[in-house]
């Protein structure tokens, strides 16, 4: 029986594409459902009811939730190819241990710049480029963060890409001016068809997020 | 040659009790290095830069950060022994999410008991015990969360027992009398000598927290 996946998935989410992108660099075929993350679908709430939140990965019916426990997931099922976490126990609680960081420090801070204002975005903007920072200083001069092939950390923060153009805009700084090198793996990220496939338009990404802005009364 | 495995750590810290319990299950010898989180050693501050925080584990001279990542690596390492993860990837992935689901939920609210009163407290309350009933149902009838046997999720949890006392002390309720499935469990756990021997006696961690009250001015 061949593999049924399915992902329940929302465009914008940098969380989803962490998924969408382990699933491409897996080459593994699967039916993506958009949801309506202000009207979630039934089966959404049934398949994550603790969170209720995309991106959930269902595999032959199994829900599993949580990006970067999905990708993990994938890693281990679809193991014979292309494999995203090194194989070195040291090399992969590196591994994880940037992935978690991506995920303590670049989200909230990030947020921050795209919905608050003054001195509060000032805070957000110091606190993002400032956690840029660190992960430019861990990637140093290799071409990824695991070293020469693609990996977890990689998946786990390139997201955030295509997002840049709509924190700069509304924060007014250049992520390029701080962290060239960050910038310039970013590139080569999306030289890879299962990153450039699995992000969405920086433009498109700016309007959404400009409208949200203005929802919040931010402008 | 002998592993050398330092643990970086601080009696209270219920991420620090991750660890010395998932040591303890594979039965690995190590030198316990207690920290005073109130002048940091400049060893700590050199073996985990990023976040600055205990617990770190150094296994042969290198450093590993964050509680639920070191109990992975233990597991990935001395992997001939007492299996803390599942070796089925759905499994592990559900246990990978129920850990982080304590980690995003038990924690906080947990603090917010401790560290505020009146509403904020009442607040804390709701949350932490509607948090430990959700963990209640995902354990069911089983004697441990992976099944049978002990392991990963019983770990990110079992520490927190020590702190039910303080917590049901400032905070006026009973975890036995909305969760007594989850007290059977934490006796359960408690009969495993990797278990009692790591965590604190409750009354000195209540003595504890009734001090760092006082010192925030909470009563």
């Amino acid at each position: 029986m061949a593999d049924e996946v399915v992902l329940l998935d929302f465009w914008a989410s940098i969380f989803g594409m962490r998924v969408r992108i382990a699933l491409a660099e897996k080459g593994i075929k699967y039916e993506n459902k958009e949801e309506d993350l202000w009207n979630k679908s039934p089966f959404l709430l049934q398949m994550n009811p603790i969170h209720k939140k995309i991106p959930v990965l269902i595999h032959n019916g199994k829900p599993i939730c949580e990006s970067l426990i999905i990708v993990q997931y994938i890693d281990e099922v679809w193991h014979d190819r292309a494999p995203l976490l090194p194989s070195d126990p040291y090399q992969r609680a590196q591994a994880r241990f940037w992935a978690d960081f991506i995920d303590k420090k670049i989200y909230d801070s990030g947020r921050k710049v795209w919905t608050t204002k003054g001195e509060e975005q000032e805070a957000g903007k110091k606190e993002f480029l400032d956690s840029l920072k660190t992960l430019e200083a861990e990637l140093g001069d290799k071409p990824y963060f695991g070293g020469d092939s693609f990996g977890f950390v990689d998946i786990a923060l390139v997201g955030f890409y295509s997002r840049f153009h709509a924190y700069e805009t509304f924060g007014n700084f250049s992520v390029e001016a701080e962290c060239p090198k960050l910038i310039a793996w970013a590139k080569r990220c999306m030289e890879k068809e299962s990153v450039s496939k699995s992000l969405p338009d920086r433009k498109t990404v700016y309007e959404f997020f400009a409208q949200r802005r203005k929802k919040f009364g931010v402008e």
